[in-house]
């Protein structure tokens, strides 16, 4: 079995390779929620449904998330009763948002949930919540007295104010979601996916019992690094690194993970790069990785397997 | 002031005369709630909704509930999920139905909820939800050992199951909304929409206080008949009233009405029944009921207006 850790965007492309280069059914993919937020009632989880719309060949080209062709009725709708709209959601996501909530109303986890809906989309590879359990990436801005849900900052602030910190409300308590621990600790690979090393990665880390998981199978996780050439492909790492002291390039990538990561897979681009990341005692592969089509994330994929000497 | 008794959309038919043939602020409309339901975690409020969407000139011209130019897309989109989609919520209309939920579980009562929501649709009358409780109407069918609710009966089940018994779950233990006795007690004349008497007046009627407040002021109570030659003008009243020992004219709704109601409006044809109406004891006055537009709904409203003496 392979484990993913998974944020957005980066991860959801790196994943449609993944899916193509080897068998989905093996996969496990755990997946950030820290950035999961209640808009207008309806529980939004936009890094599970990243993952889940892109593996269903139904994500937006263009944006990489939310559903292709999709309309925004309801929002326009919402408008007239002033209600705060800035985080627009498509009417067929709406759906899937719906469909969530009514199910967690009545009862069901966020994995149970989750798994009906990649059910739904008919998804092989296993979809979980890194936890059942209600964690919130707070960013925490200059000149404001207390920290904003990282959507209120990434969105409706278009990540303007500067990042002084970032915390991850409630992972203290939380627990992983069922079969988190147990996939690290049985993997034959660990897989940590382009995504964001703060607001991505790092949510997951902060669950109890996950960093340490991975720190005992460090010979077997390798990464990717969402750096390169000293800026994130896509999404706002650059501002978020930066102002937490880690340095916004492969190199950075590789101090903040050195821990548990026994590799890392640079860029082409970060070719001279090489040993500075072996500096901190990470072993550096380099790579195409800008997934600019499905073809380039399953080349990604295949090298990544090789290199973590899956069959 | 005018107090208006209302159901769907025969009473929503008559308000868009009524607010046409006098100032809509003296217009005070108590809706019934009995067949709001819970779809997909949304609260929706048929009765409400579609004396709103009339009242602001968006409703569809065709059915008479729902926006004009709907489209479908959320629902289309929880298809995939196998969840019950019997009852097609517009997209639009969903903005409504997510708005009321979002701000009824902040705690806001459903006549806040409604007085927002009116508002933004610019209507000046006042709409108020008959009661802030959770009142069901249930209807019993032949064969089924337990009853079923209203919508189920009439839009999955199409009206098809035979009834044998309707009940009011909740009414004996809920409170008629804030301000609806007073009003009743305070109202130069008091308008019985015409709307279905079993399901749409009869939930209002059931509330603790409602009936006896009528009684005490039947010689300002003035209603419109929705059976006109025998036949309800739209909706189930048939499949209902005779079951229940109603008979399915206008002298079945004068027998129905005749402890509360001195005036009732029956349509020209039903011309020859008036000696039956006024032996129930109850003034008739025959008049063009048919609301084919807006112009019949406004002359309509005009004699309701004159035959209840307000200037």
């Amino acid at each position: 079995m392979l484990v993913a850790l998974a944020g957005g965007v980066g991860a959801a492309r790196f994943l449609r390779g993944l899916v193509r280069a080897t068998e989905p059914s093996d996969i496990f993919v755990v997946v950030n929620t820290g950035d999961d937020e209640i808009f207008h009632g309806l529980h939004v989880c936009p890094d599970l449904d990243s993952v889940t719309y892109t593996l269903a060949g139904k994500s937006n080209p263009e944006t990489g998330w939310g559903l292709a062709n999709e309309t925004f009725r309801v929002m326009e709708a919402l408008d007239r009763f002033g209600a705060p709209t800035w985080f627009r959601l498509g009417d067929a996501d709406l759906a899937t948002h719906l469909y969530r909530t009514q199910r967690l109303h009545a009862g069901a986890t966020l994995s149970e949930v989750t798994t009906e809906i990649t059910n739904a989309f008919e998804i092989e590879a296993r979809l979980v919540p890194m936890t059942n359990d209600r964690v919130s990436t707070m960013i925490q801005t200059a000149g404001n007295t207390s920290p904003m849900p990282m959507q209120e900052w990434f969105v409706l602030h278009q990540t303007r104010p500067s990042v002084t910190a970032v915390s991850f409300e409630g992972a203290s308590l939380a627990r992983p979601a069922p079969g988190v621990l147990d996939a690290l600790e049985t993997a034959d690979s660990i897989i940590v996916c382009p995504s964001n090393p703060v607001i991505s990665i790092g949510p997951i880390l902060a669950l109890p019992g996950v960093r340490d998981a991975l720190v005992e199978r460090r010979d077997r996780v390798i990464g990717i690094s969402p750096i390169i050439a000293g800026a994130p492909v896509k999404g706002p790492a650059d501002k978020l690194m930066g102002p937490l002291g880690i340095e916004v390039s492969c190199v950075g990538v590789a101090r903040a993970y050195a821990d548990f990561c026994s590799t890392l897979v640079v860029d082409v681009a970060d070719a001279a790069l090489v040993g500075a990341v072996e500096a901190q005692g990470v072993r550096c592969v380099v790579a195409h990785t800008l997934m600019t089509d499905e073809g380039a994330s399953e080349a990604l994929a295949r090298l990544v397997l090789k290199e973590a000497n899956v069959p």
